[in-house]
């Protein structure tokens, strides 16, 4: 039985797991970030550290110890390990953009979606400041969705034009607090919000002003125009600065994204910009990757006054595979060989085809040619070839496509060129 | 501070390992072996059930809790959640095919090569008794190392043939005993070897029996001409037939292997075939793959008469890693964009790269040209384009092979050929 909180995955979504991972390896490496790999015990110390993960995820660490009765703990994300990698290898050249595709563990609450071990794909450039970084990892992340033909709406924001609004509405303390409760204005409308707020002590003009300043609408450009002379504090002109710096980089990379003003996310970590994608439709209404600035937190947990700006994005595997499951495909194998008392002679024909590069299998237990069948069709295997001793004398296969039912009598070369353009 | 026992891969390291991995990987697809993914958490009483791991393993799971105060355990090899996996999954059609590269935990000693938490690449088949299992596990092997370009020797033996080795020497009682100390005969030589099995209560004509008839030289068939008369039990006999059946199918798949009567590795698993592979030459001695068959754990590890021939491969990462050292690579960077005062023009000429295919990067934060080719070189990024007002105004870039230092004056699309003919 599976512990709770675990799940296999069977051939079938294995396979569409491992397309939508190397999809997404592929593209990192195309914009030159280099694979790492972090262990995935940690000492408990370092999970638990100041500026690590927040109390929420502290409170979910599997935690063990091993014979030597040392405390350790599994890795909860892969920003920690990261940040230790940094501080144990000073001589890292900066700017230095490293992706790791690898499992996570959180002893916490079973949702859908959510379970207790999963992966994270996460891409980071640490050690540049540049607007072009931030850009870059937008175009990576509309590249992984064009090549698996899903259209999103990329969504951007900056914390520190969120925090120039805030003093723009009269709002000088709390301003996570404010933010905190402005990013379920999405989810739970402007009413829920509004009542928060007033729970928080923030008074009427206050919310009001943030409600109306936050929801302005328009082209990326309108909304920066209308917010720009209301923007009073240097943090404010900041962000705007940096807003515009990102649409001019992704204008040359021809990556539209989408301000949206509203948008808060993950506050105890970000500097700057902030995104998150999603699907333009569907039943799929989580974020399929998302990401931002986050200039300060290896600084502090290193604790060293050197600083490490870092930008980067994490692809949710759980929700793309959800999003892409009609695109499933059961089994790897192309071709079905069944020998029909021509065992030696299939295998040589079996070899044929693999050296070509076509994923081939064979029967191994000398079944007849129906359950033969049987078990292609239950793989979902595309073809099958026969092979009896009438076809093997005329240097012949019989091709058979499951879908259709159609047989053709070919050569072996005919046969493989008609597999390879399927 | 990284947990003793644990390490991190750092992108050189991690490049040579995904090499290494999808070249794994994709083999095993060609060959019909369809990727499934298990749990790493198991629960504590799956690791320890009878039939899983031996004692040994059981001493090194690293154990833990969950906050519902479950036991569970870090799973330690990929054998026993397969087990479970087909035992919580009886509909799978047999025979079934299936990889699986995943990482597993051991909390025991860590010397040269064996770290706490390490990779296994598996493949298995499941539900065919047909040596045409076993053959093709050992040319898939052989097509791996081949793609790696390492030089190896197949070496093959099975389980059945040695129970009649030991028959055929007067040995009926403690034959595994027996076995155990011949399978240190190539480490430790022969006179340890008699020690040990005088040790164990065997006498001296059985022990010189043994070693007589288990090194007996020769090739495959000679070998098998002089055991096959003193073989006088019927498993010895199924033992000289698989062993036939085994060379017959390799002979069809063109793959050579060397049969060592002396070879017995992990007694308590195997029940037929079994087989390493070692380098030819150089530093690595230990094994760079190796496996069996393993007819008889599933069904008593599930408890049920259902029969589930099994037999499969294991690829050792870490030796194949040691070995290919020289192969390492430093970055998956093929050209470095340095922009001269033309950063808008240098994005879209780094886009063009990309959107040709070529793994290309750009100076993120405004360097010198002198500090940007300090930066490709110790990266080990082959070629450096730098794009000034001069070139651009041209209609073209300056493009610099590192290795060389020579540079030429071309355009973007001769560069784009040029770097992806290197």
């Amino acid at each position: 039985m599976l512990a709770k909180g675990t799940s296999d995955y069977t051939p079938e979504e294995k396979i569409l797991r491992n397309k939508i991972v190397h999809t997404i390896q592929h593209l990192f490496e195309r914009y030159g970030f280099a694979p790492l790999e972090t262990a995935t015990l940690e000492r408990l110390e370092t999970l638990t550290a100041k500026y690590a993960g927040g109390d929420e995820i502290i409170k979910e660490i599997y935690k063990l110890t091993d014979q030597g009765k040392r405390d350790l703990g599994l890795r909860y994300d892969l920003t920690v390990p990261l940040a230790r990698y940094v501080g144990e290898n000073p001589n890292i050249k900066m700017p230095f953009k490293r992706y790791e595709i690898g499992k996570v563990f959180r002893d916490g609450p079973i949702k859908a979606g959510r379970m207790r071990e999963f992966w994270q794909c996460d891409g980071d450039v640490i050690g540049a400041s540049s607007m072009l970084a931030d850009a870059e990892l937008l175009k990576l992340a509309h590249d992984v969705f064009t090549q698996l033909n899903m259209d999103v709406v990329i969504k951007v924001n900056n914390r520190k034009l969120l925090n120039g609004i805030m003093s723009a509405a009269g709002i000088t303390q709390n301003k996570d607090g404010a933010i905190l409760s402005l990013d379920k204005i999405e989810k739970f409308g402007a009413a829920a919000v509004k009542k928060e707020l007033n729970e928080k002590c923030f008074d009427d003009t206050q919310i009001n002003e943030v409600l109306k300043l936050t929801t302005i609408k328009g082209s990326n450009e309108s909304i920066i125009k209308k917010l720009e002379p209301l923007i009073n504090d240097s943090e404010g002109e900041q962000g705007i600065k940096e807003i515009r710096e990102l649409l001019h980089f992704l204008k040359l990379f021809n990556t539209n994204v989408e301000l949206d003003i509203s948008l808060a996310r993950g506050l105890a970590y970000y500097t700057g910009t902030i995104y998150e994608v999603y699907l333009k439709s569907g039943t799929i209404t989580s974020s399929l990757a998302a990401g931002g600035r986050w200039d300060t937190m290896i600084g502090k947990f290193l604790k060293t006054e050197k600083p490490y700006p870092a930008v980067g994005i994490s692809f949710g595997l759980e929700p793309i595979t959800a999003a892409l499951k009609s695109q499933t495909q059961k089994s790897v194998t192309k071709v079905y060989i069944v020998p029909i008392n021509t065992l030696d002679q299939s295998i040589i024909t079996l070899q044929k085809f693999r050296s070509e590069g076509v994923t081939a299998d064979i029967d191994l237990v000398g079944r007849s040619p129906g359950k033969n069948m049987n078990h292609a069709d239950v793989y979902g295997i595309p073809f099958a070839v026969f092979i009896g001793e009438a076809e093997m004398s005329a240097g012949k296969v019989k091709l058979k496509e499951l879908k259709t039912g159609k047989e053709i009598l070919v050569t072996v070369e005919q046969a493989i060129d008609i597999v390879k353009k399927n």
